[in-house]
């Protein structure tokens, strides 16, 4: 079997802790671990991790890899170099295993944002949908729904065959739906044959097929031109509401989606009150509120079904039932160009990670976190200085082509188009603080060189 | 005539834009001057700076002085060394005034927090009480109230003679109230004689008395053991309550009381929805609501008669109708010694202000900006090291009686013990970073000498 997690999501709706170049999946909501690796934990159980694909986007490939690596080295990552909704990630993913592999291998696909905890009745319910895979079928996992969600889709199935999809019902039919044993919630999983999906994607979704015929996934490098001419369509519009040919079986497993502030309140233990406080929450009389502190104080008096969201350069405050318009303040933000929908503070880097701690005229300030064995690249800049400090660890500084080692304390200057390289090759984290000065401060400033091992 | 001005309150119902060492009348809310600076300015119009006296606590005397210098060089300013409520505070004044003057001075006493726009209003109803204090009266000034505002305490006067006070009254009691002609709100601003208000105090508060004759004004030194033994009290409670003495002016100007951050959005202009918005707000369908954003990007989104204040390092969210309660959050974090309630991370000295953007184990980080002409005492450090990066400005740094000159980008080491100096000779602001290396990092690891002038 093999396993296909989608992990290209830009989870707007979580804004301000999700943000573009660092979206929902990549969070350590609930665990020490993301969703994402929390995901890749669940299939690895019964799949092996070189049959693992996540499928994410060139933005997210740094961060994926990073968590992914932590937890096997031997896992596949494919980015598409464009976001183009499910069914051509989809498409990639099996195209990849179809050029390794043979058609008739099983394929589970997995969204990377669910939160699912009773891994044993997960896999249960996967070796129950084997039968109807072996059939030729498309499954697609149902949930047996306990209220009239209004932001789900649904499935009206009978003895297995799913006989329609309906999208986000309203009040009045999600109401009549959960009086009827037959319609279950779109739980967003599948499982196929990889040659019952090509045959469907052939004749419902010819676009996809005859562009991914085109497209070599072995060596991760999805041609930007062939990919973009992808129609942006999700799997269920592309393939599971047109087919004839989808199974449904129950999920047995507890599901949870985390689609937006109100889903995550829903999800968690509460206090007394029916409050969620996460992180330093100091309180006074509030009710049927989520306060989020990821930095900060946040101090509440008397709030009532209000979601406060505290991040290191953005808050939110938002009246619970309106959790799903944080999307649209998330794209007003995309459309004003301001960055704090795009990046937070902190960018996590394969070697580690930097914060932006002051800027001003002329000068930016950054702590840079360096992990053991990490450095980063051979480089220069032509249009600004910079200045390290040793605040713990020890670094070691290549600066054109002499080594010096520097402890806590010690400083730096790299002049100006210097060619120079910061390493962490001991055993501690090294911390440093960067300050950069010069009329130009971009991150495009920079030219890379090969290191003394041929790599950029 | 003399001014006296209250300005030793701690503004804990303003948190988190106020703090115990930033008080209330110190902050820029409303225009480019502070509370503090509009306030001596009102009265500096019809009294001369020298004989205008701000009553200040110690904590912030470096902050009164630096506001008030800004205005004028020649005002006097004494510093508490221990807040002691209004009552020993106007003793102070009254006394420094009979030390260098006569008992026969008239003595205006206002509050620092108040806000008046309509300044020669103002002075025709000085002009008109002087009347009353010819003739010995203590007058207080009473606003006409045109709702029955039940946070506010009540005058009631027959032809302008003062038959009681009433604190703080519930609904009813404050309906009944404005429908009868005689009843004012107290404005707290009081006018007398200095011998007038020295005999009210001799009869109704003699410990104050008996204490304040002890001490000397003049030199500024007011002793803490003496001081201290001062009752807490107001001197409404003091005085205004118990006198047969009290005659009432109606002030003709405009009054804004800024106690609480609802009364703050009732006096501020409002967009069509009822919301106040200040700073960098984003928000969608949200009514009757005050979100101020001093540094970063508040997202708002249906709320209702909701304030959001956000600041560096604390963020308020409370329901409008309970922000007297604000006070409480103040004591519950002053008894967890949790500095959020104390300081910013900005922090203002005669010399400039620094703020605090990173701090670890074994570190800590700090921008340092030092106005022109300025500069730090002669100091050294004897468990921390620290190394000076020059953003923007000049710096001249002397250590270890050497004198270096500095641009940005250079930089310098202070190492542990060395005498040294930060100034500002030039005519740029200077910024700099300051990295402080040690175990122990503390405000009290200092040890400051003479410099060449002699001064400390």
């Amino acid at each position: 079997m093999f396993g296909v997690i989608l992990a290209g999501g830009s989870g707007s709706r979580l804004w301000p802790l999700s943000r573009e170049l660092y979206p929902k999946q990549l969070l350590n909501l609930y665990a020490e671990k993301s969703l994402l690796q929390s995901t890749f934990e669940r299939l690895n159980k019964f799949i092996p991790a070189e049959n693992i694909i996540s499928i994410t986007n060139t933005k997210h490939l740094a961060n994926v890899k990073m968590q992914l690596g932590k937890l096997s080295e031997n896992s596949i990552i494919i980015s598409e170099p464009i976001s183009k909704n499910t069914a051509p990630a989809i498409a990639l993913g099996i195209k990849y295993i179809i050029e390794n592999n043979n058609e008739d291998e099983t394929i589970l696909v997995v969204p990377s944002d669910l939160l699912i905890e009773n891994n044993e009745n997960f896999i249960q319910t996967i070796s129950d949908a084997q039968t109807f895979v072996d059939k030729g079928y498309i499954v697609t996992f149902g949930i047996k729904p306990n209220y009239p969600e209004t932001g789900f889709g649904y499935i009206y199935a009978e003895n297995n065959i799913v006989k329609s999809f309906t999208e986000k019902p309203d009040k009045q039919t999600a109401e009549n739906y959960i009086k009827n044993n037959n319609y279950y919630w779109n739980s967003g999983i599948f499982m196929f044959k990889a040659s019952a999906m090509v045959q469907e994607l052939k004749q419902y979704c010819p676009e996809i097929d005859s562009i991914i015929k085109n497209i070599k996934c072995s060596n991760n490098q999805i041609p930007f031109t062939e990919f973009d001419k992808m129609p942006s369509i999700s799997i269920d519009y592309a393939v599971m509401e047109k087919s004839k040919n989808i199974a449904m079986v129950e999920l047995k497993s507890d599901w949870k989606d985390l689609g937006s502030w109100k889903s995550i309140y829903e999800v968690s233990p509460k206090d007394k009150n029916n409050n969620v406080f996460v992180g330093h929450v100091l309180d006074k009389d509030s009710k049927n509120s989520f306060v989020y502190a990821s930095s900060k104080l946040v101090a509440t008096i008397g709030l009532e079904d209000t979601v406060v969201i505290e991040t290191e350069d953005a808050i939110l405050a938002c009246k619970k039932d309106k959790t799903e318009e944080v999307k649209q303040i998330y794209e007003t933000l995309k459309q004003q160009h301001d960055d704090t929908q795009k990046v937070h503070k902190t960018v996590y880097r394969p070697w580690g990670f930097y914060t932006v701690i002051a800027e001003g005229k002329g000068f930016q300030t950054k702590i840079i976190h360096v992990n053991p064995g990490q450095q980063l690249s051979v480089q220069s800049h032509n249009y600004r200085s910079e200045h390290w400090v040793i605040l713990s660890g020890m670094a070691k500084v290549v600066l054109e082509g002499k080594d010096h080692i520097l402890s806590p304390g010690h400083s730096i200057d790299i002049p100006v188009k210097a060619i120079h390289s910061l390493q962490n090759p001991f055993e501690n984290d090294l911390e440093i603080i960067e300050v950069q000065k010069g009329d130009i401060l971009s991150e495009d400033d920079i030219i890379r060189y090969e290191d003394i091992y041929g790599r950029v």
